[in-house]
């Protein structure tokens, strides 16, 4: 519909209900690297929009992790001529992938909780205090008075649970547990969900847990933990991408621990890092010091050299940074 | 109060709160290893009779652990002549240790949620269906009108939280989310609850796990995985007790396993046997024939003998339960 739109139109939840009752053909699109919550929140727009009669058709640029087979599978297509283009859980266009060039300027629709959201399409319906693009879709398609089968449920439930880390995190609201206890009220078998998302591991995954818990270093006082992912380990177990992102869980779970930091190879003298850090400290200070960036409990970067030095330049970053938050402390 | 009950009778949510209102000094027990449902439950009510004006204490037969002193702390102590003795969160008289003998036969309310309560109380309010004894107890302080204080709130959200993996097993109901959505409206930051609950650990434990996880065995094309902790690695790391707890969880976590199964050392030629199953291998069944017993998910067994031979048993045990299941699975 819309192309190359300029501005922006903010959309409640009534005018965003009215705006898809309107139309009949929906393309329902989302994040590349996808995760619960985004395939969560497509899935359940697609139940949705089915349920009262429309057509719609999820729109993926990866392949469909198989642990999700339980709601999401291959939708049916058709051609996207004249159909309305509606992103979920998409902060920005330049996430889209391979979808990017076709779809990245003609967004009619974007649903989502990222305070960080681009505004990349024509209208937004945007809950920054959600937990989860799912808590928006939930309320609606409420709204909408749609109903709401098991599937759509167990989208949901999937949603919630996967951005919360099972509602664990200081995301969730008292919002976030009502709609979980309206969930409930479906078949969705939330414990059988929880164990293949949160209690799940391969044997391989196991077994570079074990490689990478070796390689643990304690520095300054214990108040930093340190993990290293050789490129050799990855190849020796075949883990690689989102199925490492539990390690820097690991990193952070030290009894007293301030900086939690992941260094995975990624190439020859490449690094990524990850930093997870606990108040004072903030990881996106810390990373960039290291040229990268990110959120204050959660940031990343790409550092060059050998693991030793990536090593060196990691830890004088944190110690700077824990430094100037103890003079910080001395001070007020 | 009564002393020596023969019977014991069952009362509601209406029929508990008037027998609390109608005294006024109350001496609250809980299970010995407490856990975060026991403390939590135990102190909601000490919490909850304090606001309406009553007198009560906390009698431990434990030490409280530090990590739960954000809401469990020493309570006032008075002569236990003359007080209402109530229990939560205990099935049996004999998990109160050290407080069996003189308090086993005089308790006057036991507020649970085990359906294997054993009716050693003149009073009972069960709950079967509760995810933790911390529902019954908020129902309770509910329909006593009783106001919720932060520390209440804090006590309930931590029982609600770890008797559930934090919302995570087939315990949790619509109602362990709705009364966890009221929590959310105290200050109980509840993410640095989970923090404390389900992420964090001691280095030692940290070193513990890597040790662990190095004796992990895979049998019977990969169901099942088998964990050791020997006495040697729980001297060098100093970890013991309730805090191995997370080690079962780790056998169980191996994709497609159907028994995970830990052995740890409590003694020389003593092993104790943790099974964690899934369907349709019971874990009950398997620990009946090692001399143990349990529930269908997770179960134990003290088995004596080597490292090499008590695997070896716990291995035949595994490898009957299976046929036996494999058995049923075909002539069905």
């Amino acid at each position: 519909m819309d192309k190359n739109s300029v501005s922006c139109e903010h959309l409640n939840l009534r005018q965003t209900a009215k705006f898809l009752k309107q139309h009949d053909r929906f393309v329902i699109l989302t994040h590349t690297s996808v995760d619960g919550d985004a395939l969560g929140s497509a899935y359940a727009l697609y139940y949705g929009l089915r349920e009262i009669g429309k057509s719609a058709m999820v729109l993926l640029a990866d392949d469909i992790p198989p642990k999700y087979g339980y709601f999401a599978t291959e939708t049916v297509t058709f051609p996207t001529e004249g159909a309305v283009i509606v992103s979920v859980d998409l902060a920005d266009k330049r996430l889209m992938g391979k979808y990017e060039e076709e779809f990245g300027d003609r967004v009619d629709l974007s649903i989502d909780h990222h305070i960080s959201n681009t505004e990349y399409a024509a209208r937004l319906l945007l809950d920054a205090n959600a937990a989860a693009a799912c808590e928006v879709v939930y309320e609606l398609l409420e709204q909408m008075d749609v109903n709401i089968n098991d599937m759509t449920a167990k989208a949901l439930y999937t949603g919630l649970a996967t951005d919360t880390g099972c509602f664990k995190y200081a995301n969730v609201t008292a919002k976030t547990h009502l709609i979980a206890a309206q969930l409930y009220e479906y078949n969705i078998d939330a414990a059988e969900i929880n164990r293949l998302m949160f209690d799940t591991k391969s044997k391989n995954l196991l077994d570079l847990e074990r490689q990478v818990l070796q390689t643990a270093e304690y520095h300054f006082d214990n108040r930093c933990m340190l993990l290293a992912v050789t490129a050799e380990m990855q190849q020796q177990t075949g883990c690689s991408g989102t199925e490492l992102d539990g390690i820097a869980v690991i990193s952070r779970s030290l009894e007293g621990v301030l900086a939690g930091v992941t260094v995975k190879q990624t190439g020859e003298d490449v690094f990524k890092v990850s930093l997870r850090t606990y108040p004072p400290l903030s990881a996106a200070e810390i990373c960039k010091r290291l040229g990268g960036g990110g959120h204050v409990a959660a940031a990343g970067a790409t550092v060059h050299g050998t693991l030793s030095q990536v090593k060196e330049s990691v830890l004088n970053a944190v110690a700077a940074v824990m430094e100037e938050a103890d003079a910080g402390s001395s001070v007020n």
